[in-house]
């Protein structure tokens, strides 16, 4: 309650909907005139939504809003009080979309919690090639959907494609089963580690936002082949997918991958079903586009016109802001850069030497369009002498650019010699097979949205 | 003549040709032991070919041995003089292998001579999208070899093929013409920059061994299929390229790609001969294994035996030296890494500004792979303020895996204001369509056979 603020009721607020009316909101006991900020919005329209009346049951639904910048944000387009008997009536009644969200592991460390999105201490990683899937971080843009495999149903349609529906069962029998090991990865991995150089916004991720898991499904290729898609069809550019998890306007999670990675036979794009029905798994590709739930593909001449394919998850100029940012000068992120990371020890710890005085040091180190690592340095000294690490976990069996797996390593580095250490900074680097490697800081590839945080990973432990 | 040492005959030389009598040779007046020095040849076993004999007539084809360093490396196996008469009889009679040499441009500033290898100045790239031919980089390992169009003749075979011969006019007129625009680029390409860090073996590039190119040519993926290879023939796991360019030996060029690039149809690898008869054209891949006056193609289990596949043109660890160096712990360099340049102003130019005092600045950037450039970034404040470069010249018709031209780019910047400057430090880094980026130094990315020199572009120019 603001005193010097005049006294409103919804019905007054219900009368500004629109720019020409002035559009006004409001959030528990606040009216807001946010006529100036829809342009703004990160989120593009979808907060016209709530115009007229109450962000809360948006904001229950994306609650990454619950946090004090943008609370701070909404009380600058403060005009008014609602009046009080009506604030306790906006969600009376409201079902919780989050009701069937899944029991997570404890392990798992919260970045957000509605939507949920987690990941494990770093030192899980490492402890084998396959990630448990009770610890795979999670990465949710949207309620868990409730999906009943008896009557799932996956639509395929769009440009020369015979609109066919598949149920979960057709898709384990009609399509060979194709068995895969990939690493998926946010394009947010390692974020909190580029926040340190300026402000980003997204989750602050550690460096355990990637998983590498064997994955099991019909082949996307085949299931196009069958709805009638022919190999060249010319006004098809994109493969667009649709989840089953849906927001408050009842759009469902979406984004799209190029008919170049969906249509080869050999891109190794998958509709894996053995864990839920059914998630797309787009190996060597950031892991946004492995759409989960899976409720429908489109073949178009288009991207995904979904919010996440069309104004996130892009890379920009460490120059570009929030106010210069144009989202259709950069393309979408699709496959990724070589990265690796320090898992154990993890940043801060305190860690006892072998017998010879070294300090064991393991990691995973990716990269996507199928590219496999060809070697990882890590060094003590800050770069004057680099050791070279061993693989300890690695799918020898793929070539690139068929390697969808990650690589475990480690290595043990003497402490540097001199005066008497007792804090170490260690940092780490990859090369991929094509011979791509990481740049050294986070200074020079900064980016407004805080994605692809591929810099040296650097950690400073304890002896 | 050294008169501290004593004078051998050819006929003493001769009777020290294996480690066990000592392996003696001799260059102008000089006699020496190399036997300590063999195994440390970096052209391996290559050098037996002058035991008990002279080294004149091998480095007049190996010309890269002249120069000081070698000499005085040299020197030091000293153990006698040559008698005098009979130095004057080791060249005569030979015949100059370089003979056949064609004319080159004169813009093209040679880094040898014997083999001819050279590069434009780096102006001249950005002049065109496509690199006049007259004015593309030379990189020759051998002589140019005499090849008659009319009596050319390719061979193909190996495992899983039915041996075929093909005329030149059986290349031009049973396959189907397919042309397409790629960039080529040396290895070794800025190596004169990573050697400012450190000294690094291999001849001292500018920015400039690298270059755009319109080529048609028959598919190496046709010729294969017509020679009765099976699209996934287990036993075959690359393509032999060898040349008709021929060493002392008679040993001709050679490298390999693997078989998942040349038996990819959309990998787009041409056998060009509009040029030459006949040149592969891998794009995406090291110029190295885009071998020249193709004679022979072998499907193999292996890769090239040739010393250009397994000792050279791999990248190590910055900690690995001539000493520690094991050829086989990495694999042969084939897709580059992304890279760009600033060719104009180059290094130590002075500048005119524009009207409004900023500093026109243009260059290339690419990306092996396929990958498309995405961004390029140039900066004259060390990174403080990154400018987006505008694209002046880029294959927009072609889409990643399949884009294999360079970007040609222009910025202006704006000189960082204060003090009055009258130097400017420029830098360029650039972004491909996996949003691999660039090393920033050379320190982190040193490699003992200086390849792979992608830190950012650097240089300084006048104002």
């Amino acid at each position: 309650h603001k005193k010097s603020l005049p006294v409103y009721t919804s019905a007054d607020v219900t009368k500004h909907a629109t720019k020409d009316d002035r559009i006004w909101v409001t959030y528990g006991h606040g009216v807001y005139d946010i006529t100036d900020f829809v342009d703004g919005h990160p989120g593009g329209d979808k907060i016209l939504m709530a115009a007229g009346g109450s962000l809360e049951p948006f904001w229950l639904l994306y609650a990454v809003h619950k946090n004090p910048d943008v609370y701070a944000l909404l009380e600058q387009f403060r005009i008014g009080n609602l009046k009080d008997e009506e604030t306790s009536h906006i969600l009376s009644n409201m079902e919780d979309p989050y009701e069937f969200e899944p029991r997570r592991h404890p392990a798992l460390k919260p970045a957000s919690v509605k939507p949920f999105n987690a990941e494990p201490p770093s030192q899980f990683l490492t402890d084998s090639f396959i990630t448990p899937s009770d610890v795979f971080y999670v990465r949710n843009h949207l309620p868990v959907p409730e999906v009943d495999p008896e009557t799932y149903s996956l639509e395929v349609t769009g440009v020369g494609v015979r609109t066919i529906y598949l149920s979960l069962h057709e898709l384990k029998t009609k399509f060979p089963k194709h068995t895969l090991t990939a690493a998926v990865q946010c394009a947010g991995n390692r974020r909190s580690e580029m926040s340190e150089v300026k402000a980003v916004k997204g989750l602050s991720w550690g460096p355990a936002a990637i998983g590498n898991a064997t994955w099991s499904g019909a082949r996307l290729y085949d299931v196009l082949k069958a709805a009638g898609l022919e190999d060249d069809n010319p006004g098809v550019e994109h493969i667009q997918f649709e989840g089953l998890d849906t927001d408050a306007a009842n759009l469902p999670y979406g984004a799209s991958i190029p008919i170049e990675k969906a249509m080869d036979p050999k891109g190794d794009v998958i509709l894996a079903y053995e864990m839920i029905p059914v998630r797309v798994v787009a190996p060597g590709v950031v892991g946004a586009r492995s759409v989960k739930w899976l409720g429908r593909i489109v073949a178009s001449e288009e991207e995904s016109t979904s919010h996440w394919q069309r104004n996130d998850y892009k890379g920009f100029s460490p120059s570009v802001d929030w106010d210069t940012v144009d989202f259709t000068k950069s393309p979408a992120i699709q496959e990724l850069p070589v990265t690796s990371a320090i898992c154990d020890p993890a940043k801060g710890d305190t860690v006892t030497l072998t017998s010879e005085g070294k300090i064991v040091v393991r990691g995973y180190a990716w990269s996507g369009a199928g590219q496999k690592i060809v070697r990882v340095d890590v060094t003590a000294d800050r770069g004057k002498t680099w050791h070279v690490a061993q693989f300890t976990g690695q799918d020898t069996q793929s070539k690139p650019p068929r390697h969808w797996a990650w690589t475990l390593w480690k290595a043990e580095i003497p402490v540097p010699p001199g005066e008497k250490q007792v804090q170490v900074e260690l940092w780490v680097k990859a090369v991929d097979s094509s011979y791509n490697t990481q740049p050294e800081n986070f200074e020079n590839i900064w980016n407004l949205r805080g994605v692809l945080n591929t810099a040296y990973h650097r950690i400073s432990v304890h002896i």
